[in-house]
């Protein structure tokens, strides 16, 4: 079994790279800037289905994705999330948050509908975070 | 400066033990199995706070917390996360949900109050993880 991204996630996120072990989408909903990680590997539904040594490689993603992201954002807050709940493969959001955001306090899962970017606003933040992030 | 448990998850939690890095505490919430680890060190908010080394060994402790979760209580999805919007701590999320929890498939975050945990059934829980996690 090869990897293949979810139709789900394929659907609500727009192409942005691929690092060592995760491909990174950017959510398309121009009202939080928000990233989802997938593991490329077949079958993943929980952190503990990867074996260790990739777990560590993707804490290190997370870790690279959200450095980016705060530059990138100016972002007050992140949010790092592995839910699962409705998209079964495995993936995990860095969202930016700001006190001023129209879900803060509260997380941003089930705040209304997402509102797609304009070209321009999507190619303007894929090209900030390309300049912040080593894609393979 | 030396760590001391946010006040507000002092309120939240119960006390479970501490793993080589992080603090665990049971969400004293029994509508939903729920563990909140927080790294023993001062002045964290995010996982890019925390040196990269830890952040391995906070991963590795996430895994066997979800995996402990998972053999006790029989979770069909593990939610793991850190948002910390609210307690700025950094503090991580373990949760085990089920197709019939009362908040599925939504986040368990603001979905009504929490329920406190009767003596016996929070003792019962804390000996089930503490035969499972190798508690220092």
């Amino acid at each position: 079994m090869s990897f293949e991204l979810h139709p789900q996630l394929e659907a609500d996120t727009l192409p942005l790279g691929d690092l060592l072990l995760s491909r990174v989408r950017l959510m398309n909903d121009a009202r939080f800037p928000w990233l989802v990680l997938v593991p490329r590997r077949p079958d993943l539904r929980e952190f503990i289905d990867l074996p260790a040594a990739e777990r560590s490689i993707l804490m290190e993603e997370i870790a690279a994705v959200s450095l980016a992201m705060r530059e990138v954002t100016e972002a007050e807050k992140l949010n790092v999330a592995a839910l699962g709940n409705r998209v079964p493969q495995l993936h995990v959001h860095v969202i930016s948050r700001f006190a001023t955001d129209l879900a803060w306090p509260a997380p941003v899962w089930g705040a209304g509908s997402a509102q797609a970017y304009t070209p321009d606003a999507q190619a303007h933040l894929a090209q900030a975070l390309h300049a912040k992030l080593a894609f393979i």
